[in-house]
């Protein structure tokens, strides 16, 4: 039983939750909790670390034992459940998220939260990959993780350098870009706009939205007609309306052919 | 210039940042933020707070000026912007909310920052009120505040003690009733349902849903259609994607009856 905070390992499980860099160099991170754990493909997972009375309660699961109140201050949350693993990170590569019928381009997306949400939602949506800039934050931080409720596992996504030449890519590859954009005159409606088949939709960073060379880049501009004196949506609500609408065109445009 | 912690009105202004039951009894809140200080309605501002160094950049705001590390203090969020102000709370009267053709009811919705984007997103469809349950997180909560961005000031919402005398209430106004429903086998898909003239929407519980007896009294079960493996939608998700399909479908009645 561990029961130093000292511990060489646990202060590498620190690292890991607290800073993005210690995650890319180990090219790891932390799930919590014993729903998530069950979630995780076996495979991704390389340690797992149990409380000593989590693991008095759940013998089976095979773990390093920790002691209870070294197990607390490790974890990320203000409840433990007394069970948290170190798994491995995995990004899609992104010629084969280019084959799917729905992609969602992430531009500066900030909060972790936020970020965690779009691809929960982006799993539920049904969409083909979600590909993140290098500005969006990281999808595999410990607040990210939690509020995709496992969708980080299952939800196929790569982060890129930049977006800019993805644009051109996804173009020639057949694909017609959207872009979510608030401001400008010449944006549709989402609920007018029909999404067609091969849509890559563009979505900026919660403050300034996309850049203005995305913006250039577009074949189509789309919006979310807001009503009273609201200035923005949430950025995770605005993609979530998008991911459906855009799922729903598709699906009705496979029923047509079919 | 207050430079004591001690003071007592900055101690108030603590507890009702910190206690539901302090806002109630003092019918007051706090927002913070130069922006939320601006889209206050100027007849609900109480007593507004600035520190030190922000008096020196806005001298024509008229507040009681805070040492700034006192102010540091007092405040709720990581990096103060260096003003804040105690609220008079507003609730709708039920009977006004009755008469709009599109109510959203909340069912102990407990996260206040999912509670704050309802009411954000509320707004930007256009949904005439947001009548919550007391098992409803309190609105004026600080994180909740923050998370509606303005809305709470803008929303017309009000709190009732409970929801299911409520169900019978709208039914005699001519509401048609329809329930947030992820597990019924009877629900339809939000896609596929038309929502009809004075719709109310009843929205649950971020994990257990709606009360059984809420289901129950409804008209019409709806739910959203979820791909992948994802046990359920972030709840102002989900709420999102209800009331802006319901807002559009009278939007569309409205215009085929003009």
């Amino acid at each position: 039983m561990i029961g130093s905070r000292n511990n060489q390992r646990l202060k590498t499980v620190r690292s890991l939750l607290e800073r993005g860099s210690a995650r890319e160099k180990l090219d790891a991170f932390v799930i919590e909790g014993i729903k998530l754990y069950g979630e995780a493909p076996k495979e991704r997972l390389l340690e797992v670390y149990v409380s000593a009375s989590f693991h008095a309660s759940y013998p089976e699961i095979e773990a390093e034992v920790v002691s209870d109140p070294v197990f607390e201050r490790l974890s990320d949350v203000k409840t433990p459940q007394g069970i948290l693993a170190v798994a491995k990170r995995s990004f899609a590569d992104p010629a084969e998220l280019m084959k799917s019928r729905l992609l969602i381009v992430l531009e500066g997306i900030q909060d972790p939260g936020n970020l965690g949400t779009i691809l929960r939602t982006g799993e539920g949506a049904g969409v083909g990959g979600i590909i993140m800039d290098a500005e969006t934050a990281d999808p595999f931080s410990p607040k990210t993780v939690r509020s995709s409720m496992g969708s980080i596992f299952r939800v196929p996504f790569c982060r890129l350098k930049e977006t800019l030449s993805l644009a051109e890519r996804l173009k020639s590859a057949g694909y017609t870009l959207y872009a979510a954009d608030a401001r400008s005159e010449k944006s549709v409606s989402f609920e007018k706009l029909p999404f067609t088949e091969k849509s890559a939709v563009f979505i900026g960073n919660e403050a300034k939205g996309l850049k203005k060379e995305t913006l250039e880049k577009a074949d189509v501009r789309v919006h979310i007609p807001m009503k009273g004196q609201l200035e923005s949506l949430n950025a995770a609500v605005a993609a979530a309306l998008i991911m459906y609408k855009a799922s729903a065109d598709l699906t009705d445009l496979k029923e047509s052919v079919e």
